[in-house]
């Protein structure tokens, strides 16, 4: 094994009609189901639709880090 | 109809005693009692006010987007 | 007593395991242990680590501001 | 007459399916309906909609500033 | 009366021919006049114009924040 | 279906001798190619090369935004 | 003594009924009181408190940069 | 020759009555007539001047970048 | 004379005993010494040095604009 | 052949115990055993790990473009 | 032990007649003997004063992070 | 002489085989050759091209600070 690794960081959008933490969630165990070792997320902008006058879904940037295998 | 539309951000601040996104629906609903087709908000800045050693009031700056009318 | 005050801001960064409020309000409890007069927080970045494909902690950077004793 | 000018400035998305020149254009145009004595713009944001692969809508977020009448 | 209250921020542009101090100065007793609850400004940019080899006008870009009415 | 979306951005430079506007489109045509369900892109820097004193290649970098398939 | 030396910021915020200078000054002399070899300042933001359409108070923050003793 | 080169970067601004793509070029085209080795540019701001309701110059702020002769 | 013209900016620093005001007023006298047409600026940073705990020198970064002659 | 390309840059950080250039390097190898056309960096972020009071780890964030192949 | 941490971030310059590394190794020393818990650092700025036409010293300006005691 | 000084900045880019310290190095070499009184350096950008899968040159975007003479 070696002694330095080198991360990835992918920039995500999670959405939720609930709350900012929950959009955060979601973008989480959706990039979980595809890439392996996800370690740290950074938010980079919170945003969300409005609908009938009331917020509709909060929408969530992120960046979202992971070791590269093997690295 | 016109096959583009414009439209117009402003820029509010919402409080809550209770949470971030509380402060973000009271702007919203408070935006909606004026402007017509609020469709979108950007968090600008996050804040709030301290009082005896715990948060008094989250504040949140945002950009509120909205359909300019006819446009 | 002065008609003008002075101000100090520090950098802090609060955690918590269940949401970004509860990390604003770990941080500001923390601060107000050894800081008198803390007035007002602003967030400066929102990030967490991700333990087995879901969020493990919030980590919320915060500077806080307190007056200066006799300013 | 005053020897100073106070100035105000709005925020707009003009939007366009042909250019981002245009889309500039019909915001500058939208406003002038309503505000007198437009004198500039900066552009803040160039983005747009995808339909079909393609570009289906430039849109352009300008900062629109006009002398305050009277001032 | 609420116990949480929705403030609005607009930009606007103060100039003088004497200091950066006046040009703030002239953007708030503008503002004042048509609108009420002013309770802060933010420098946004400071420049200004030159003539005949000496500053001529100093333009300060503010944003104006005051309280809604009834909120 | 969920009731939710998950995005993904990536940054892509699209390049064209004739316009700012071909260059965005020749990095959405070549995105397209690739990539499912492309929804916007947003503009993040402008800058090209120079060559025999005139604009050889105007250079667009973008964030493309798409759903996630089956999210 | 050393050839390199190692220094440290505090950030601070000063405010003054008068101006701008005036605002900085206070700072720096309060920071003076219970800090040794303070050397420069960097002006990080501008703002005040708006009181019956006039300016209150300019606040200014300010980064205070000194020489940590012995270093 | 050296292995290696240090380039120049000189801030400009070009205008256009027509077009965005335009103001680069004849930002481009001035700078050549004086400078040599013009190689590449990056567009800081994007703005300009409105006339009776419609744009009347596009005005582009420009990094020119050029390799100093005989570095 | 052409219907476009090209301006160019340059960063240069003010610095001052006395105020923030005349370190500008200082710059822009120096600059018009040997640049001509000058005819704007823009603050980009404020800052100075202290000795025996008070302001020593405000010192001003600018960008001054000035018209490319015969352009 | 295409008279333009298109470019993709991924973001990614690389880490060493021994320098800031050897962390860029550590990035750069690793991208090159899954990336072809690797043709340019730019330095995002520089940060680190310490241990025992010393550096452990430099971390350096990067961003790297490639030419998308057969474009 | 609390299943959540509060951090302090501090900001220091360090500096060396060598290199960046070196630059910010001696701020990390100098912190460490007086802070404990040093746990990470980041890169705010990069800077130098030059002498006799070379690079007299590197200076790095760095937020330095450290785990609060107890917390 | 005067009790207050100009500077000037100009923005410079030097490059590198072997690695940053050195391509700043050969910027402010070549500078000094053609600029009396470089005093400072900031550091805006750093970045590089990659051959073979290796850095090839590591490029360093610096402004550079000089008294203007007589000043």
């Amino acid at each position: 094994m070696s002694d330095h690794h080198v991360y990835k960081k992918v920039e995500v959008v999670g959405s939720s009609r609930n709350s900012i933490d929950d959009a955060i969630n979601n973008a989480i165990t959706e990039c979980s189901k595809s890439i392996k070792n996800v370690e740290w997320f950074e938010v980079v902008e919170t945003r969300g639709h409005v609908e009938d006058g009331k917020v509709g879904h909060y929408q969530v940037v992120l960046k979202v880090g992971f070791r590269i295998e093997g690295s």
